[in-house]
């Protein structure tokens, strides 16, 4: 995966929860979001599933970028585990997500989610599906 | 939880998603969304954000709401572990969710998302922490 | 899968643990587990090790035996995500797996794990990897 | 958690498994399980199983060992989500479990498994529940 610059994504689910990506390497990206009460539940804490989509758009994101540079595949998300420690009402979420392993059909990734003081407040495992492109 | 109308999540991010609540009785609750280009990830299909977020709020509003009317406690997620099977990429998404677990500290759901075909599409294991109200 | 007649693992781990399959069909298996002292934790309960494993070997085994078959293709666990809900102490450890998709590259398990009186004790989400055997 | 020597487990299905703690720091345990054929699956490969229960003993071992001495508490495994990443064979497998979270009711750790070459082989994501100890 390339250096990328700082940017948002631009369509879809990524977009509409508002997921900007701010710095990219070979196995870690650095994103963000800031939080607005459509991305709240109903006590006033960012939503779940918040935590997860920003999980699976990012990690789905460099491995499609890197495989399908390197090798025309495709990638896909597999299965999403997300752990919620701690609650964040307020700021932005900044995520942070780590290459663990780069297999031939699995890449797997760690992320962490922090708030702004830097607490760890969710954690998520990806496993995300790596295939051959369709003819 | 008492039995309630089909209604739709009517703020944060459930409404954001566009969730509606179709049935739910004391231990299953059926919820669909309805596809539209902004819950999708760039190739098209739903997001796998999205299948995290259903699990996520109906089964922390059936949690909360049973707990909250029992004995004033509130519920949230604690873990939200989702494996993606088959892709949809347009209609609507169908999810049940089940209840497998009723401790507590801890209530445990099983969801299943399907396409307008029947075909199951992932699936969900949602763990929701019970606790006492705070004063 | 053909149907099996009821038997014990006869090597390795799952051996060592005590697994036996009592009923087998093309999409669910039965085994049991005799508790005994060296499968506890030190308070005295089944330890969630022997669960895990449970989950573990009875699904691997029933998937490779069906993708042997089928196409000479191999089968390894992927992931295992085992979650406690109630302690057995003593008795039997009555394990149910009940495959929920069957792809191309990955087959989905549930298992049910419960004690002698019936109750739900734990609960495991198998993903097993199929791959073409190597030359 | 003090500081302790290196020490076999010495009971129970973690003596069965053959554990050793080899270093263990308040948040940080090493541990470590010698490959012998009773521990290896069908294809001679060390069963997930295994790895599923090494997690789950040391940090199970490691959160009891704290919340007893600091508030008289007791802790049990909540969710044990293991990975495969790579198989292993033979020699030794080396685990090393870090603490991420110590909340008031639970703990939560993750666990790397590697071969004598420091391959990552598999990782595990350990939540455990601390209650008070029952009168």
């Amino acid at each position: 995966m390339p250096e990328i610059p700082p940017q948002a994504f631009t369509q879809g689910f990524a977009k509409l929860v508002g997921i900007e990506v701010t710095r990219a390497t070979e196995d870690e990206v650095h994103a963000r979001v800031a939080v607005r009460p459509e991305l709240l539940q109903p006590a006033g804490l960012v939503d779940g599933g918040v935590y997860a989509t920003i999980a699976e758009d990012v990690c789905s994101a460099a491995t499609f970028l890197s495989v399908n540079a390197e090798r025309d595949a495709v990638a896909m998300g597999m299965s999403n585990q997300t752990s919620f420690l701690r609650p964040i009402t307020q700021g932005t979420v900044h995520a942070l997500a780590m290459r663990r392993h780069r297999g031939r059909t699995t890449w797997m990734w760690d992320v962490e989610i922090s708030d702004d003081a830097g607490h760890l407040c969710a954690v998520s495992r990806m496993t995300i599906a790596v295939r051959p492109q369709r003819a």
